[in-house]
């Protein structure tokens, strides 16, 4: 495939354009070096241990991931430091961290006791020492201890627990949508940090954000670091939140037209199977953009079939002609397609075994 | 795995419960018999070359996929006959469905003048003989070329071109979403199999069906072939259909409760990349029924949390315990995994890698 003409791959195929790619990834890395926010981004939205590597030469302190799987895929990138952000509960996937733990250092995000003494049990058994950021609930109402003297409590316990040292504090702001106002949550992040410290408790990483409200990451008090995942590629989630525009936009599925048959309407080669059947975070019902079509609206998905209205169209499309739409969720399409084509100049320079993909354990 | 007990499987894990999923097969291959239809299931559902081989084994006449690359893997299970449910655009793929064609016999349904004869051209070049069925669209709006004198030409066309042999027509009739009246379609599909032989065309075959008119499908007149393919496990939205009911569900998710910081609510640790974001057929938003408590409500996900509404549910649930959940759609759920297992009474009796997943090409 290296080397061939973009023309020439098969379709579905999901390209990533390594200029923009690239110009992402320096957008980031001037933000946070500006800030003084330490990065450390988050590989869903990649999978692949190389972009891993790629992260870290241009100034990521390390990585985060959500899955034991996924820290072992990504031990491949050589990451000095990984984030495993979920709850890791079962002796097996705790034994299976601890190996982990044996090449690079780890800390887990966590929000209960429970997944904080299990934790401590693996260490201790395993001669490790783990770091732990206390997982705060910002609103979105997943997981995270509401602000609070619970969130005291649980900061509290986890200081004290063998095998494990309180690293700080995380959080997803998830509820945020759009780019705006983050006034409000920068005054309960500010006020949960210092409330932990007149606790006592030493509180060095304060770490958040989400992609929506990457480029305020530094308005938020006492924010010192930050986990993006999409900004790598960016999609069309982030184009209707205001945080990226289309040219920002990476990753593309490139399609084939295999049916005209109903008038107004196409059918290209890829459905929920390629593209995942996530829904845009605005109302509408449009599975992406397509590039050589603004105006189409891609309407409903099966597994293999995309149905994309084109009535609003001014070009007509043929059987065999190919389209390059931008998914509404680049995240979970990734984790849909075995290998990905990084493209140049419309050839291919690298092909990606998405190594990352289908880690659920 | 093999011989384990599923309480040492680690979560999320696909479990299919062998004795459901066996009387499932048995079900419909009696069903077929009965009523002397033909039995080509859709092997989309569990991409699994060795079930491919039990449904076989258990009298079907054939196969069917979508894509050339499912056909390849579905190789493996040694059937005599595959039908590629799906228009095949484009070189490089029809060159590769000629080499499936060398080691068994292959079908294709497609809808265009296009599409056949860029069939005709390939099967040419590899000296091979390809059955074709003529796409009907039936009422889905999707693929298929509308009843009239545009379908009597496709099909003379077909039954012309070099290579290729007009068999019948094939459709899918997924408007149809519940357990019901089936005259409107019995009346279509006769009306148009009665028109192509006036025209003096010789279809044998009139292929169609879908999981909620399976039982059904001896009501429609004229059609001798069906091509189920959920039936084999059968899923959430196979019930809210009326087609099947609890017991007759063969596939579950085990999942693990990691979160109950916020009251009401349990997060389990599989989300749309575990479960896929597939809707249900009704109206109503939510992802799995969860057998352990029947009255939650899978109300939301991320790729790796599921947010379980359990205001109505009598049980407590703590952090480590484990629930199975029935999926919306088990064809999309198969696809995110990458090996599933087959239990009875309790223990791991198969462990299959799912061959066929993330076969996009």
């Amino acid at each position: 495939m290296l080397g061939k003409s973009v023309a020439d791959l098969e379709t579905p195929a999901l390209l990533i354009d390594l200029d923009i790619m690239e110009r992402n990834l320096q957008r980031v890395a001037d933000y946070t070096r500006e800030h003084g926010l330490r990065l450390r981004p988050h590989t869903k939205t990649h999978k692949i241990p190389a972009l891993g590597r790629k992260q870290i030469e241009s100034g990521a302190a390390g990585l985060t991931v959500a899955k034991v799987s996924e820290a072992e895929v990504m031990l491949g990138s050589g990451t000095p430091d990984l984030l495993v952000a979920y709850p890791i509960i079962g002796a097996a996937k705790l034994d299976r961290l601890m190996q982990v733990a044996a090449h690079t250092r780890v800390t887990v995000s966590l929000d209960s006791l429970e997944a904080a003494r299990q934790l401590s049990a693996a260490a201790q058994a395993a001669h490790r020492d783990i770091g732990v950021l206390a997982e705060l609930d910002a609103g979105l109402g997943r997981v995270g201890v509401a602000p609070g003297p619970e969130l005291v409590e649980l900061a509290r316990a986890i200081d004290r627990l063998p095998g494990l040292h309180l690293e700080g504090i995380a959080f997803y702001p998830g509820q945020i949508k759009t780019v705006g106002e983050t006034a409000a949550l920068s005054e309960l992040i500010g006020s949960v940090a210092r409330e932990l410290r007149r606790a006592g408790l030493a509180i060095a990483i304060v770490s958040g954000g989400s992609t929506p409200t990457l480029f305020e990451s530094h308005k938020i008090d006492g924010l010192n670091e930050i986990r993006p995942g999409t900004y790598i590629f960016n999609d069309r989630n982030t184009m209707l939140s205001g945080a990226c525009s289309l040219e920002d936009c990476a990753a593309s599925i490139m399609a084939t037209v295999v049916s005209t048959a109903k008038p107004g309407q196409m059918i290209i080669d890829g459905g929920s199977k390629t593209f995942s059947s996530d829904r845009p975070v605005t109302a509408e019902v449009s599975f992406g953009h397509v590039v050589e079509a603004p105006e189409a609206v891609f309407t409903k998905m099966n597994e293999e079939h995309g149905y994309v209205d084109i009535r609003a169209v001014k070009r007509d499309f043929a059987i065999g002609d190919r389209v390059r739409v931008i998914p509404n969720h680049v995240c979970v399409a990734m984790n849909l397609h075995e290998f990905v084509y990084g493209v140049r100049g419309g050839y291919v320079e690298q092909v990606w075994r998405v190594e990352g993909r289908g880690k659920l354990q």
